[in-house]
């Protein structure tokens, strides 16, 4: 990194304690210190600073005026978590020193047209009628089809898949290996066979989406699946033909949400969750991990269970369900004692 | 698509109502109707059909006496859905403007046997002893392994992969990123490790099978994993080793079928459902979303639940689990009142 | 194979009785039997030899003074599983006549070290910085990212993605589509938006580990997600940032493990298994299929259920929960009998 205290004080927007010249040699976790690093503490309760090798630590600004035994620096931020963000950002030096060009081993057709200071890295594809913005980075191996539109400062990692007239705005991240356009699962049983039903749609993904590893997203029937902005989809999840998502919803790893499934704003869908097709899910709902949706879900409600239940109500039963072997056995000897009764 | 009424009527075998030289601009979904399009409606009790907006709809035949309150044109088809798809298929440019070429930048071994009318897209690879079946299109950066066996009218999407020795047989297609013939799982833990036990086996993929995008098939320890004519498999669906699928069965994104089972015709297995290892799933039957399946089905039998159970006999439990607090509460108190009989 | 009985028996170390001349066809399995073929036979109680048709039979050592009615060749081995593995071994030919080359239409930077006996196929893209060891083979369609680290004799089956900075070390299989060093799902929420974590760590992989295909494993935030030695992992499994898991340990096909989870050694987590972040499964514990694991799980335990029970206490509540409608009935008829006690 090689910022010194002070620079790093001015761009985290923080006050400090200590050396203002020292320069911390790398961020880093608490649980992996490093001897000159630097890290962060977001509740100053839980913390055992004696303990704490780093050489410079970010705190809370409210902890200001207390006493902290902490040797190296101390820096003050409003949210030292975000704090810490901003100098991963500066850490994080992949894709600054990429040098916009397109490699001589990359496929672009001259009927594509590529925007200023791209990348387009090796055995990269590049369709005819495809649109690149600005500042976008095309990793090797990765296939763009016909018609796609990309915008302005997107990175698709390698061996990505968009295929044909699928749309992506600005700053769109895509992992390696997703692919976006896929054909919906649609067919009909029409004289003993399974006839398939072109899918003639696409995928529109907002700006500031990010796609994670080897997700799949498929486009729609007609008109188009989309992916509204600031979502952030991690890796190995199925997104099916139609569906809708809203802003900066949040989708875990291997979560499934079947055809034409309208998902609000600000959902979170945790790990391994399905959904039927056809949903809709409020905003700012809660499904939780492996929950299996089969009805809609109204905005701010916490669902948890296959089929899934109100959050509190299977704590309940899951409690019970631990206990149903004694109750079983109970409930069959009072059946015995009162059986003169019958 | 610029066709006219007369001549949609033609390719659907449908008698109409209306302007024979009407063209419907494009196909739509009642949900998202376009002015001058065409749609369909396989029940027209559930329609208000006044507030439809497209240019023309198909109704079902029987309808055809019946007063429907549609303004634009009317086609009476047997099977509305199956009219639409016909439909769709025409709207369907896809591939259909694809000059047949092997791409420049595409690596075709000189030992590989490509028939006629073939595409080979850029940076696709097709090593020794392939054979391509005639009209069959590889997309870019896909990867064909030695002497893989491809039909005819096959259609591989981008970044697809197939090892060597497994064979296609026709009009498969294969959707982006899918794996075919990937190693089976299969170690024996020996001195202390788990030592690899090679599998020598290949895929078999019979006619008219498609299978989604990221989804893995392995290969036989020692013949073939077999997936049946017009079985359709979805998204993210992991095939074990050994597996034989049977003819039209349906496997829903993201389920899971261990190694060396066994899965009869006509079956439809939904999302996220799993199978172990070595079952048999007889004919038409149907297992539900993230069921564990972990004995024989029976052919026509409809399961659910983890571990699984008939359909009828898990709604019933459900019902009853839901119910689990207050059941146990009540007991708890009518055992108190009878503590004296003890 | 064209190895004659005598070589054979040399080779996996065990006396035989029959004909030292007869050259068995293939390997094969009893389930498939080849007429000539070679198969082997763990429990000689279970089995009815005389149905058995092929050439030759492995049977345990044990079994030397049995009498057993098969007509053809009969090896005793002190493990038939592991004779029939290495007689596998041999029949399987795959890499063994790969010529080490790279290939004229991979794309490999100057500034990539390549060790001796490697092969590197078309299509493959090697960035700069990478290091690749000897008898190290990447098919087609590969890309290794800057800085790569790769030992010997690994395995990089087409279209996997090693991001940058990521180590293998020496016999690491990389089965088809699989993606190593994804950047993990990190976000802070900040200013009502979800904004990105660099995720400026990699991966390790540990000597003779196998990765399977289309599985996703993330970049650690900070430091290393380690795959530790002798570790199976199956397709479609998402292995999140930080994680460590042990020597020896298998994850069967579409587990996921959340981020920052410690996995002791040989620990086996069955098939769409979850587990939640930041928890410890202890040395040799078993997690049963679509298990949902919220808590730490002890040393040598077996959990199934979501969320997840003691294999014992789930297969009793099971066994209830079957019966609950039978018994939710009796209850009620057994309250309302004795409601005048009330």
């Amino acid at each position: 990194m090689n910022l010194t205290v002070a620079q790093i004080a001015e761009i985290i927007k923080a006050e400090f304690k200590g050396d203002a010249n020292f320069i911390p040699c790398a961020p880093c976790g608490l649980d992996f210190p490093k001897e000159g690093g630097i890290g962060y503490v977001s509740d100053i309760k839980k913390i055992d600073f004696e303990s704490i090798k780093t050489g410079a630590l970010i705190v809370p600004a409210s902890a200001k005026n207390d006493e902290i035994p902490f040797k190296g620096v101390l820096f003050y931020a409003e949210n030292p978590e975000w704090a810490f963000t901003q100098i991963l950002r500066i850490a994080d030096t992949l894709n600054k020193d990429i040098v916009a060009q397109i490699h001589a081993k990359a496929y672009v057709s001259d009927k594509a047209f590529i925007g200023k200071n791209v990348h387009i890295g090796a055995n990269a594809t590049v369709e005819d009628g495809a649109f690149i913005g600005d500042d976008t980075i095309i990793y090797p191996n990765v296939y763009v089809g016909r018609n796609v539109k990309i915008g302005a400062f997107c990175v698709l990692y390698p061996n990505v898949t968009v295929r044909e007239d699928c749309v992506l705005k600005n700053k769109v991240i895509l992992q390696p290996g997703c692919v976006i356009g896929s054909d919906g699962f649609g067919y009909i049983f029409y004289n003993g066979k399974h006839e398939k039903i072109p899918q003639i749609g696409n995928v529109i993904i907002e700006d500031d989406v990010e796609i994670g590893a080897n997700t799949t997203i498929d486009r729609a029937k007609i008109n188009s699946t989309v992916i509204g902005a600031n979502t952030k989809i991690d890796n190995l999840v199925q997104v099916g033909h139609n569906v809708k998502i809203g802003r900066a919803s949040i989708i875990v790893s291997q979560a499934g949400i079947a055809g034409s499934a309208i998902i609000g704003n600000g959902v979170i869908i945790a790990g391994q969750a399905g959904l039927s097709g056809h949903l809709k899910i409020g905003d700012r709902a809660t499904i939780g991990p492996q929950a299996g949706i089969m009805s809609d879900v109204e905005a701010g409600a916490k669902v948890i269970g296959s089929p899934s239940m109100n959050y509190g109500e299977f704590m309940r039963s899951y409690a019970v369900l631990k206990k149903l072997p004694e109750l079983y056995k109970e409930f069959m000897s009072l059946k015995k004692k009162f059986k003169f009764f019958g």
